[in-house]
């Protein structure tokens, strides 16, 4: 008999959600992947989500259909440049950047929440980052627990008393290179995964965006390369 | 110079939501009304919103599209009667019907709380009553306070200690006859509204959901027809 608790995973496709999916599974939960379509502008990390969501013995995966396009406002999704830097050192994590999506984690916290209630589940996980988080003001443990309190009043089984719901959030306090240490250690392959703001047409990531910075950095700080990207090969006269 | 402030209105198109709107106005506020197409049995009720939005004056409105269906688990969106009886009298206020969508206020706020950060307003309304509320969770006081605290650490705005967000529940303690009373007095054509959870295929009311009741109900105790339902025409033998 399966006694595995249902928990529901929040799956990007990159490397964080993938590692964060990996973890959840390694505590002992069935995970419930959720994914999705927000009117990114490419479709390559939900292509990633769903090796992931495989690989990492996701029990279903989900991909919602929501358009954040009506409000505008970002340039994950709207007609704004993102911007593109030389090292992770240039990225200024004192600023907000144009990457943010408003609410978008509160808003993927819902469906979440959603989710969980549909399935009876009391555990949500998402791999949200006080550290490496790019200013995000949604990734902070204050906001996280003041989340943890509204859904909790939210629900029936919070009104009923039955159980509280929980959100994990095992990489806040994490580097990159430690997410990516932990991530080796339970086996994730992160070359099924994707992170870049940016991608190219044929889906490659561009290298320069704080999301490719930051993961090319923890990487290296690991002496490693990242299998997601590797070198090009060299040009033959 | 228009000195009005923005502020972001929840509109179902139902008779609570357009006294919010109404209300609203009459505070002074610009109002952006959001509705949501999100796996409804009937589009009865956005047009209905798209009347209200027109009627009484927001700036815009917009219809996201989300889809709660993937997730099931409520009478209006998955394949589960909704419930029928002869009288509001009959509905059991302290049960949490099979008509309360999972997480739905919470989704529908987060959407709000995207929009309004977008359009740089500090100022969400919603319809919600902790009366007549049919026994949904996530329509009481304290609910929506835990709402409020989480979303001002969630923004930008919040953040940068700019400004906070206020989500402004003007009928939470009111009746059903007295936001019927307060919505005359604002000019509201309740004609144009729709509430009912299971109409024809011609988009009528049923009369005898939980929805119609309390509606019929609170105009009832104004000695008031809705003018949304008139009286059937007598057949002519």
């Amino acid at each position: 008999m399966d006694v595995r608790r249902k928990a529901v995973v929040l799956l990007s496709g990159g490397l964080d959600s993938a590692t964060v999916l990996a973890i959840a599974h390694a505590e002992g939960y069935e995970p419930y992947a959720l994914s999705f379509r927000y009117g990114q502008r490419h479709d390559v990390e939900l292509a990633a989500a769903a090796r992931v969501a495989e690989a990492l013995g996701a029990r279903s995966h989900v991909v919602a259909e929501i358009d954040l396009r009506v409000f505008g406002g970002s340039a994950l999704t709207a007609d704004i440049d993102v911007p593109h830097h030389d090292s992770a050192e240039q990225i200024d994590a004192g600023e907000i950047p144009v990457t943010y999506v408003p609410a978008r984690n509160t808003i993927f916290l819902s469906f979440a929440l959603a989710w969980a209630e549909t399935l009876d589940a009391s555990d949500v996980f998402i791999g949200v980052n006080a550290l490496d988080y790019s200013g995000y003001p949604d990734c902070r443990p204050e906001y996280i627990t003041a989340y943890e309190t509204m859904a909790n009043l939210a629900t029936k089984a919070g009104v009923e008393g039955r159980q509280r719901l929980t959100i994990h959030t095992p990489l806040i306090e994490l580097t990159k290179a430690q997410t990516i240490q932990r991530g080796l250690e339970l086996g994730v392959d992160y070359a099924l995964t994707h992170s870049c703001y940016d991608p190219d047409e044929a889906g490659r990531a561009c290298g320069t965006c704080d999301s490719c910075l930051l993961r090319e950095r923890g990487f290296a700080e690991l002496g490693l390369t990242d299998p997601a990207r590797p070198a090009p090969a060299e040009v033959t006269p």
